[in-house]
């Protein structure tokens, strides 16, 4: 039965993120459901990175293992014409029979976008979080400066997880005005992307919440460092909101 | 009373349309709710142009009569403290005592966006019709060519409209790929401007229904013609979708 491979893009304003919940509307749910009225019969969807509730992806990968005549590009075609257009299949492609979405994954890059304009754009609020108080661009960059390399992330991470451990190999965290995107140019907003080996739940919320609370000056900028070699969570900030999280790219071994 | 004069950007989906209608969550109805919690009154607000239910404003213009403390400055602050962010109150200034938002607009401008990528890109559905198929562009610029000037636009309206009069002349009906807007750069995008002194209801989703079934084939080139000059509905296409559509922009006399 041959393995496939797919990239799938989502909003995920409407969803209860990408793991299958009770009675709950999720990616994966919405997948699994799709390609059952497609083939006919259940079909496990695993994905690479699990998106909490109203996260969004550029590029989420998946895999399943497909047992049907439909050949994968015209899959794509069939799927699209059954979700939702708040998720859309990029493309699908066949994989090595042990291809795992998730454990195959070497590093992921998060986006985490931000509305500096002194209003905030109504056709970017699903897409952002508006932040128009003055920021300190070089405490920021000494915060991802202390983010970068293999660190103990404990402390920013969702409380009820469950992980083996919580180190984690920051390859690198900057921030950025996006040039041209998804989104297009956008002069007024502001972009942090962080590559990692990967990410604990609610890290990126958490590092983001931090590092605005450190910049805007609401947070003493040694909180940072502490959190990292303490672990305690009364050194980090509030998480930022979810609609500014996107998923932007999973890399594997070639 | 002062009379004031707001402007205000919108993102439709959410609303049925401008207009306040029995039960049923509208911008108008939203603005003035919002008006009366902070003056403790019930406040009339007009706007110029009444968008449909999905249509967007990216400069929907408004007045209403101010008699509370509050100055427009502070006003547009304490607005988009209560409105959803669907809605954003652009500015607010005062107006000569007599402005109207609706009779004294002496032209419009209305946008339609078209996504022609391949799979229709899932951070626009909201703000865009998906159209992958071939058009025919000199079709286009013959249908568009048609349109300006004067021309009894009866067969473009919806049914159930009642106005005096069906006549309106197009200063301009144009095509572009936006170089830089709300959105940014789109390569992938397309979009229709209507530049008219009026607009009946849904006049622009039939116009761009039926030039989309023209420049595709699905419909004689001479049926646009034969609407405009016949007013019958048989000449025109299914109206497309009010995701797409945009009220781009009111015009005053100086």
């Amino acid at each position: 039965m041959p393995r496939l491979k797919a990239h799938i893009a989502y909003d995920g304003t409407d969803f209860h993120g990408w793991q299958i919940q009770r009675e709950e509307p999720t990616v994966q749910s919405v997948l699994e459901k799709c390609l059952e009225r497609i083939c006919g019969k259940h079909c496990d969807v695993t994905g690479a990175g699990r998106t909490d509730s109203g996260v969004h992806a550029f590029a989420q990968i998946a895999h399943f293992d497909w047992d049907h005549h439909l050949p994968p590009d015209r899959l794509v075609l069939a799927m699209n014409a059954i979700v939702p257009f708040s998720i859309r299949v990029i493309s699908i492609g066949e994989a090595n029979p042990k291809f795992h979405a998730r454990f195959d994954a070497h590093s992921k890059t998060y986006l985490y976008r931000i509305d500096r304009n002194r209003i905030f754009d109504p056709f970017h609020f699903r897409y952002a979080l508006h932040y128009y108080s003055p920021l300190n661009e070089e405490a920021i960059q000494q915060c991802l400066m202390e983010i970068r390399g293999e660190h103990d992330f404990k402390a920013f991470q969702a409380s009820r997880s469950d992980v083996v451990t919580t180190v984690r190999l920051m390859h690198n965290a900057e921030i950025f005005t996006p040039q041209e995107n998804f989104f297009g140019a956008h002069p007024h907003f502001l972009c942090f992307r962080f590559h990692a080996n990967g990410f604990l739940r609610k890290m990126v919320r958490f590092l983001v919440g931090t590092i605005l609370e450190i910049s805007s000056g609401s947070r003493p900028p040694e909180h940072l460092k502490l959190a990292l070699t303490t672990g305690e969570r009364k050194y980090v900030g509030v998480p930022a909101a979810a609609r500014g999280l996107f998923l932007e790219k999973v890399f594997y071994e070639p």
